[in-house]
């Protein structure tokens, strides 16, 4: 049915301003996890892959997980202002790459971007109209626990993990939205992230991002 | 396992903070089956009856649809201050008992409120920190097919209301969310009206609600 222009009800606009997500957490509570269940159901949603400077993990695939590049790579993208935010944890740089967000932005899809506190920190300042997630850990049990399954770090590694979560969480108020991250409902936490986008979709007043 | 308290990590009290929902929208954007699905589906919210002096349709029933009272009853009402808000739409007056919210919030249990436009306005007033969904038609035409087929209003209580819900949309940047319900679809507003109280409960400044 054809239908003219002023038969339609006024429009608030709602579904033309792309989401700027950001996905963050404490280190451990399960990220890469959760962000992977989000990817694996076909959400729509631009994922922006962060580049890094740390060694790439036997599962990890080279643009899919990170982009893993070289320290000289890396410093030549910070020269010529090519990264969002960026910042040293534990030692490796991860930042994350201006242009695929501006390509997404222009194409009005919405953007997940998946960092650590200090990069959602970092962001915030830059993107403060961006929607900021943080993933909790249930206990600090259960995240000892979690970080010790993934044999990745050293006991002292570890330690500073726990520690640093701790900290991690004094930068919630920072954050719109904490999400719990039980090990074993990751798919509960996946489905509490998608109904946070369905809500933001909803505002009556989005949040205009621009970069 | 027993846990001690130090074991635990940072609580933001996310849960323990009950939401106040405001549901309203335009005339025949159909608040009342949106509703009726919603307390179907057994989501637990505490839903408030409000108290009119409209005549009684058939279908509904007092004290689940409305609590229906008589002109006198109303005033006393009033006079009481039993009443969170009132207001007098196409000549029958309809409130929000207060007693059932306060008793609810003591409980720590999420409340719903379904009002029109103009109560939603009221309540605004009184208690910002509630959370104001907008419930939409999809677009003129189907509003007017949809007022028709309730049979319940006059050729010239059907204009008025037409009218009426062209100046209700523009009352829109009062609400926190809006949310389309196609006719056809109602599951879907359902849906979302859920995803936003998820979202809201997610939230790591929760309003805070005082009656």
């Amino acid at each position: 049915m054809k239908k003219t222009t002023d038969r339609s009800l006024p429009s608030s606009d709602l579904t033309s301003r792309p989401l700027f997500i950001v996905l963050s957490g404490s280190s451990g509570a399960g990220k890469d996890a959760v962000l992977a269940k989000l990817k694996e159901s076909g959400y729509p949603l631009n994922y922006i892959t962060t580049t890094t400077t740390r060694p790439q993990r036997p599962n990890e695939k080279n643009g899919i997980d990170y982009h893993f590049v070289s320290i000289e790579s890396f410093q030549q993208m910070i020269k010529k202002e090519e990264l969002l935010e960026w910042a040293n944890v534990y030692g490796n740089w991860y930042g994350v790459p201006k242009e695929p967000v501006r390509k997404a932005l222009a194409k009005g899809q919405d953007i997940m971007v998946k960092v650590d506190i200090q990069g959602a920190a970092s962001i915030k300042k830059i993107l403060p109209e961006g929607i900021f997630i943080f993933l909790m850990p249930p206990s600090k049990d259960e995240l000892l626990t979690r970080l010790k399954q993934r044999h990745t770090e050293s006991p002292s590694e570890l330690a500073l993990r726990l520690k640093a979560a701790e900290e991690e969480i004094k930068q919630l108020p920072l954050f719109d939205y904490s999400v719990t991250n039980r090990w074993d409902e990751i798919e509960q936490a996946v489905a509490t992230i998608k109904a946070i986008i369905t809500a933001e979709k909803c505002r009556v007043t989005p949040r205009k991002i621009t970069l």
